[in-house]
């Protein structure tokens, strides 16, 4: 058996079903093996930020890593935004990028480039293999890196020859820690801060966002009045029905300082102190009062779940948390179609168990107030701020997740980006429906523009924020690569296609003009 | 005046004209900048590959940079592909890059990374200015660096404080050396080594592929019979009637091998030695023979133009070339379309000074013999191998030769990267036929599966090439993004739908079955 074939059957061996690809001349081994090997399913993407925020949504839903398939550096760098995004998210990714074969490097052809210095900035681990008998054992150590808490992106650079060389067999699958405990007087001293009187506010990320971690701080709110919180852009949120809802963050800087002013202790659970998303002339970066103790319970590679059940029952909270969501079907709005009409309608249809990806940016508020009641689904943020992360997360979501529906909510701006994922959508036939928020503007620039006092603006620079002259149309666009779709302008018509899109099957796109 | 007015004033007194931008917000100042200062035009791009393979066209026809404008470390990454291309050309790029405030990177906010890590590998130049007095004097070093031979990318990092605080104004522009002279014995030895009877190529690449260099090469042929040959990817070829015609290097390993197994002395201006693209099991690397003796007549940053005209001079060499391009309209195919008939219609009705990008791949074959017989016309090729380049690198030549016709030959595979770039086109209305070849396929990964030895191809394997399912559709793409566009079966639709086009203005997509 060759390396590639001794990669491919290490990877199925190590848990990885999914592999993500666009695939190039110095991967066609890796993908002839994936024929001769059961259990590794391939998606093609036709872009490779499609692919990698593909397997980003699929690690963050799947709790486990896909692969990548990428061509050499060029490939790889376009894949670098989406990778960001999931570094930020801790999304656990076996990122495998084929390389020049080892004795090729030295004649520089033309796709030669310093791939691992491409891939340095984004790798929580990074490793090329550097012969055909080695291969599999690093496909093992790279699924092995990924897995570990909080999760990363593993990256493994595989020159050609080393997948078409004889290689020596797979190498079994290698053990992965559970996350570190918190120290019992971690657990202690943060009690004693809960304990002070002094007001308090836990920000949880990671694992701690979902149900269990989520019932562990509503016991600690119940008892000390802290308040649970969550980054603004959180990786996964688990909410709805059931769960105990968390504060978002807001993104402005002066919005954040003001949610914090009252804030004595701050706790911090897989979390940061919050920082203002972007500097402003005379606004602040650092957003949390100076005078605020910083407690980091836990780190991100620590067990945040189990420390805030510990930090519960060491406080003696009740055994039931408060701020548990309750479930209420609001009414649907009829007329003028915007973001909180929209948002309303985008709840009300929403099925139990939905995956939400979560892209809408200036018309994503409207939204994530109106689920808040909404029967239990997942929040999937814009976790690094890199544009064009929502329709691939969305896609790679639904793969991971065949029996859940996914809504996609992504404006036309950052849809742009990587709109490659929708023909993934229909050629997988995943239950996504996707609503593109149609305002024809980069709107948060707008907002921005003022907000960073570059003074009145001229044609020229609100040009550079105007996406009218010419309008996208989506629904060609969509069309055009076999995904069904359709442009709303009233709430009834968004009511209509969003509610018959969520009891159909296989992907769909709603334009909806703002 | 702050930093960012202090650069862009800079850029227009050191030549630079066009700024090919996908700004957010840590560059709004410098989009404000656009309006107060006069000369710099602004071109919006919704994709930074788009961006990026815009300002390597302009660069590449305009023989002088233009500047980008991208967003953090995500953005430039979503750009790296198309500069890894524009690095591979020899492209002059002023690459500027918005960062974090200087103050603000300790935060490790959401888009924060190793911008700079990303941007080594395709930089030939890399600062980030440290504060705004000296924006500008970074600006001018930027536009040195960028055109001193034989052309780099130059990487201005600018972050947001240095563009919003107070400069010392705009810095003047710096001289750029002209390219070094070869020196008098290189071209004795050179000389000697082509009267010494032995069989001779000369491979050119650079400013040598243009009417005054090919003229002194096919001077030199004339005397000698030596070779004259061109990379398989030249950045830049003049070519069609009057010009004298070059053997371009043929793509796969083993053509290469054949190409030159005669070849005993091998002369090389502003090139390298022939190597395969790719490495193949039992196939060669490097593809010159090696008892062929290698002479570099000029490196790529001298002036391989003068050298190739004193060794004319040096052997003697008649006043008149030979392998001068005759025009001869060839006729028009009927029926079957496929892409020799297809060629031979973008030759028959090809302008006079048109300008082609081709990503054509598989596809582009019928089109690069059938134009060698048109009129003059430019011919930009991929030059490294990063697919998406075609569309983008065709909308930035247009920017630079707005009297000119450019004609984008492209793979459907390929133009699905960056298909951004037609919004472009159709935003700035500019005069761009684009041709996609649609054999809904990576046709050369179906080729290179075979070659690679990767054995019998399963059915996963060959659907990873296969972009059948769905079937793209180009033209509903391109009316997404305000196109017009047609699709075309037989010889005579496309010679209808073509010769409209190039009589047309504006831009026109023509999607080729195939």
């Amino acid at each position: 058996m060759n390396g590639a074939e001794s990669l491919v059957r290490t990877l199925v061996a190590s848990g990885v079903e999914v592999c993500f690809s666009n695939p190039g001349t110095s991967e066609m081994h890796f993908v002839a093996a994936l024929d001769k090997v059961d259990g590794m399913r391939a998606v093609l993407g036709l872009f490779e930020g499609a692919v990698t925020g593909m397997a980003d949504g699929y690690g963050r839903m799947a709790d486990k890593p896909a692969a990548t398939l990428l061509h050499l550096g060029p490939g790889l760098a376009n894949g670098l935004a989406n990778l960001h995004n999931a570094r930020r998210a801790s999304t656990p990714i076996v990122n495998i990028v084929g390389d020049h074969a080892t004795y090729h490097a030295q004649y520089d052809a033309p796709l030669a480039s310093d791939l691992a210095g491409f891939a340095r900035p984004v790798s929580g681990w990074l490793h090329s293999s550097p012969n055909a008998k080695t291969v599999a054992a690093d496909g093992a150590r790279a699924v092995q890196a990924a897995r570990s808490a909080p999760g990363r992106i593993a990256t493994l650079i595989l020159p050609a020859d080393t997948a078409w060389l004889e290689a020596d067999g797979p190498a079994p699958a290698l053990p992965v820690a559970d996350p570190a405990p918190v120290a019992p007087e971690m657990i202690d001293l943060v009690a004693k801060a809960l304990k002070s009187g002094r007001k308090a506010a836990i920000i949880i990320r990671g694992p701690g966002l979902r149900k269990r971690g989520l019932h562990a701080a509503g016991r600690i709110a119940a008892k000390t009045g802290a308040r649970i919180m969550c980054d603004t852009f959180a990786p996964r949120l688990e909410r709805g029905a059931g769960i105990v809802a968390v504060e978002r963050i807001p993104y402005f800087a002066e919005q954040i300082v003001d949610t914090f002013k009252d804030v004595e202790e701050l706790i911090l659970v897989g979390a940061q102190p919050p920082v203002s998303f972007f500097a402003y002339p005379g606004k602040a970066s650092y957003c949390a009062p100076e005078s605020a103790k910083i407690h980091y319970l836990a780190q991100a590679y620590e067990d945040g779940v189990a420390a805030l059940e510990a930090l519960a029952d060491a406080l003696g909270a009740p055994k039931d948390p408060i701020h548990v969501a309750q479930g209420t079907k609001g009414d649907l709005p009829k007329g003028r179609l915007d973001q909180f009409s929209a948002g309303q309608i985008v709840a009300h249809f929403l099925p139990e168990g939905a995956i939400i990806s979560d892209e809408a940016a200036t018309s994503g508020l409207g939204s994530m107030i109106a689920t808040a009641a909404a029967p239990f689904h997942d929040y999937l943020s814009l976790t690094g701020g890199a544009i064009g992360q929502g329709l691939p997360l969305a896609t790679g979501a639904a793969v991971a997740k065949p029996d859940r529906k996914v809504v996609c909510l992504h404006g036309d701006g950052g849809a742009m980006y990587t709109l490659q994922a929708l023909w993934t959508q229909a050629r997988e036939k995943l239950d996504v429906v996707n609503v593109i928020f149609a305002n024809h503007s980069y709107a948060i620039l707008n907002i921005e523009l003022a907000r960073v006092g570059a003074g009145n603006p001229g044609p020229k620079a609100l040009s550079m924020l105007d996406l009218h002259n010419p309008e996208l149309n989506w629904v060609h666009l969509a069309q055009g690569m076999g995904v069904e779709a359709t442009r709303v302008e009233t709430a009834e018509e968004f009511a209509d296609a969003y509610s018959s899109a969520i009891k159909a099957k296989g992907p769909r796109l709603i334009e909806v003009m703002l």
